[in-house]
């Protein structure tokens, strides 16, 4: 190890490998409990770089993990699967290398940020706009895309949404995907499969190669854009709404993600959890959050999307969804800049006009209303601070503050009764384990949906760590036994991440081939159940629910 | 073999091994030139039969090239690319195995046909729309989906529409892509990636293995459908042509690829050479093409596309494809089947009234419209008889009646000057080759066109052949140099297939894993220039050009 650290010094000059405790000791900090060392940090800024260090690594046989900005919240920030690995942080890569206007697209470097994005597109006045996750601005395009990260625009569906990858194998070698692999190729940002096997897949959610670039899709300014918010008033409501808004996802009407979020999801994000009136009771029951909404003004599920086009094409799309909803919701609002400033100033009057409060609902709809035209935004990490009882603060750093955070991302087919299903359980599962179920389902695609469940919790009260652990388990357990299998891991849950059977002896082929030595981010989606890393109860998630396959 | 022969005999039932020479004959005769030989034709109706055949295959060391249903016409029909393998005829897996009218999906086998889903979805009264391809109704759906093929719908790019790969490795085991490696997971069909690397990209133009099953998505039936139709007069027309559509395309509101056919295409779909009015001279001239154009009423470049949506979204379409094209195209029609029922009742009153013959224009544009709308249509299969002396008879087979046809198809971003790059370049190699150039220019997603040149001529003519063949040779190095590459390759240009460097080291290392004898489609888009497999004048396109790239 001294000697690497010696030539990684060598390669990348003094202040690029970091060893001091402080550095290590946030690195090595997440959302929840974690028990890896890292023992050094190293920062390369270029390709070159990141193909001589990996040389290195593989040489002495050194385990490198890379994280791209560090920001994976709820998912293991940028903490190593496994024990003892160098963190290679590509925070210093941020160049954005092209751009294009007219076929909408921008080529970028893993340490370029959702905010330094956008604010490069606004400081060239450009017509396009990106796709933004509600997860920290800081937050790497590539980081979340390579995790198949999804936000709420027509491009909310990140890992469909790239072309073109360049990667550094553990050997130091590299390869770019598509057309790329030849010189020169006009359609290789544009047109990703390129001729002949697609390898791009090989590196998503993968441990087989470090991304060093990608071209990311942006979609036109519409004309016009409206937003539109909507709410019900029983949890059974919900797979009614999905049941009507499907059919307009399929045909193209809305075009954006249709995002649906419960009761203590919304009120996580408006404030923190209400000691005094529960007597410091948690968690939060089924009455007094149904009390909480309705004096609050929201929903038991609370519905966002937008729509992009002419005024015309926009009008019909309201009158589509308006027409979809009716019966099934109790609100719907359309929102658009005009009516959002005129509401900021004559919120009193439009009170007294409507009976509405514009006030209440813009503080629950504005980061939305932003997220839907692909403008960055830090208000949703409020509601990791939910259960801490100091006020979030200006800068907000989860694992620094040491918010408890762990998600769990079922994926499902796009039915009510699907929807149904993941947010019963949910909602028992968390509430019986003492924590808020906070829920959000999104329409992600015309055929699927994700719910994002959230274990939020204080990591400061002694056992929640362990509570939220054992919390977890069993809801990926739960949903597996009834089919539902996350989008995304946790480094917790990677064991998860590979049945037994050929596509896995597929992929540790590639491994072998790709990295012989083992170096690169160990037990990254790799995992399988019979490794060490296995469930608190030496489960196999896989073997035990039957869900080996193969021949 | 004898012994091979015998095992698959047990396994198939006799009928099923075919070794009579009519049927090698058959199986090895392509659109072109070739002079592979195929010993025998096996032709199991079951995954598990795929399996146990393979196991004989790999056992015996005996090379097997499967096809689906063997139309792979202009591009090499069901001869192997390389000699004395024997053929795998997947045509009698014609099992829809699942079809989901809600979430917009089926599940086939590689031996369904267009026709065969089409008429699935009438007969049930689906309101599920399919896409066809312009190619024969006969041709298999995975098959042209696992070669990147395209038609005219939303749904139109088609392996970006699928999910949930069942494959068969040449070791006779199988595994399922996506979700599907595990059992039981609900949203396999409906959401692609699945958890951690993404494997089914590495069995689309591949040999890797044999796709066995395939999950193809569905668009829901519009309540207006309506096509669209326009003509320019020059060749020149075409940059602003594209120029215009794009943003359209981009914006969402064609969501139907848009087709581009020049003159000589659209001729070739009306009528055989006009042997008499040239005096057999070939090829047709720019000049004498000109008259002809005027004369049938077509334009330089004739495009197509349609509206799918409320009477609204339609209309809407309407005002800005009028917009977009005003000042760019001489003709714009849109059609329906209202209007389409009228035009052929009263066609002689229409004329009086509008001075246009509807008539002829329909001639021209019935079978578009009809593949707009995902009906399968032989029509554009008039072409390949462009050069013959006979009429096309009812029944086409393009091999059987020696039609020479080769496909050449480059990418490029989707701007005006790319499309007219390529059209003037294609133009003027097949015309000083003495062959029309027929066209087409697909603005085919968002950012991307594919431009299909097809090189027509009549087999039965001594020496062309391979006139043609040095022909498509040029095409492809010329197109390459300027940094054009085919989305999808002849079997006669497969060392076109990967340029040398890593992505070629990683697939030769799965194709060792999974394939160590090597008895899958050798040769099949894994072949290099440096393989046996070269052009005729023994250059290296990828290393000539100098398109190599690597570290």
């Amino acid at each position: 190890m001294k000697n690497a650290l010696t030539e990684w010094e060598s390669i990348l000059g003094p202040g690029s490998v970091v060893v001091d405790s402080d550095t290590l000791q946030s690195c090595s900090t997440a959302t929840f409990a974690t028990s890896q060392r890292v023992p050094a940090v190293i920062r390369p800024e270029s390709r070159e770089q990141v193909q001589q260090c990996l040389r290195v690594a593989t040489r002495f046989g050194i385990k490198v993990y890379p994280v791209s900005t560090g920001k994976n919240w709820g998912y293991g920030s940028s903490v190593p699967v496994i024990d003892g690995c160098v963190i290679m942080d590509l925070g210093r890569m941020r160049r954005i290398v092209d751009f294009n206007e007219t076929l909408g697209f921008v080529t970028v470097e893993p340490g370029v940020t959702q905010q330094q994005l956008f604010e490069f597109l606004r400081d060239r006045r450009s017509n396009l706009w990106m796709d933004a996750t509600g997860s920290s601005p800081d937050c790497s395009l590539i980081g979340n895309t390579l995790e198949r990260g999804f936000g709420h625009t027509p491009y909310g569906d990140h890992s469909n949404n790239f072309s073109n990858l360049e990667v550094v194998l553990p050997s130091g070698e590299f390869l770019e995907t598509g057309f790329s692999q030849a010189a020169g190729v006009q359609a290789a940002p544009v047109y990703r499969a390129g001729l002949g096997p697609q390898l791009d897949g090989l590196f998503v959610q993968s441990n087989l190669g470090v991304v060093t670039r990608m071209t990311i899709w942006l979609m036109p300014e519409p004309e016009v854009f409206q937003a539109f918010f909507f709410r019900c008033a029983l949890d059974a409501d919900l797979p009614a709404i999905v049941d009507a808004l499907r059919p307009l996802r399929l045909n193209g009407t809305i075009r954006s993600g249709i995002h649906l979020a419960n009761d203590y999801r919304v009120l996580s994000g408006i404030q923190q959890y209400p000691w005094k009136e529960t007597g410091n009771a948690t968690p939060l029951t089924r009455d007094q959050i149904r009390t909480l909404r309705e004096k609050l003004g929201f929903g038991a599920w609370n519905g966002s999307g937008a729509l992009y086009g002419t005024a015309k094409q926009v009008a019909e799309g309201r009158r589509l969804i308006r027409k979809a909803l009716r019966g099934n919701v109790l609100k719907l609002i359309f929102l658009n800049d005009r009516k959002l400033a005129f509401a900021s100033r004559f919120s009193g009057p439009f009170r007294l006009l409507t009976g509405m409060d514009l006030r209440k609902t813009l503080e629950l709809v504005l980061p939305v209303y932003g997220l839907l035209r692909g403008i960055p935004t830090d208000q949703s990490l409020k509601s990791a601070y939910w259960r801490k009882r100091t006020p979030p603060p200006a800068e907000k750093d989860l694992d620094r503050d040491r918010c408890g955070l762990m998600w769990c991302a079922p994926v499902a087919p796009a039915e009510g009764s699907h929807a149904s299903v993941l947010a019963t359980l949910a909602s028992e599962i968390l509430l019986r384990h003492g924590f808020e179920p906070m829920l959000s389902i999104t329409l992600i695609t015309e055929r699927a949906i994700v719910c994002v469940v959230s274990i939020t919790y204080d990591r400061d009260v002694a056992g929640e760590d362990d509570r939220a652990k054992v919390c977890l388990e069993e809801l990926l357990a739960s949903f597996a036994t009834k089919g539902y299998m996350p989008y995304r891991l946790g480094i917790q849950s990677m064991r998860l991440s590979r049945p037994e059977g050929v596509p896995g002896q597929i992929l540790d082929a590639l491994k072998q081939h790709v990295d012989p030595a083992g170096i690169l981010s160990s037990g990254r989606y790799e995992a399988r159940d019979d490794d060490a890393n296995r469930g608190p109860d030496g489960a196999s998630i896989h073997r035990d629910l039957g869900k080996v396959r193969g021949d």
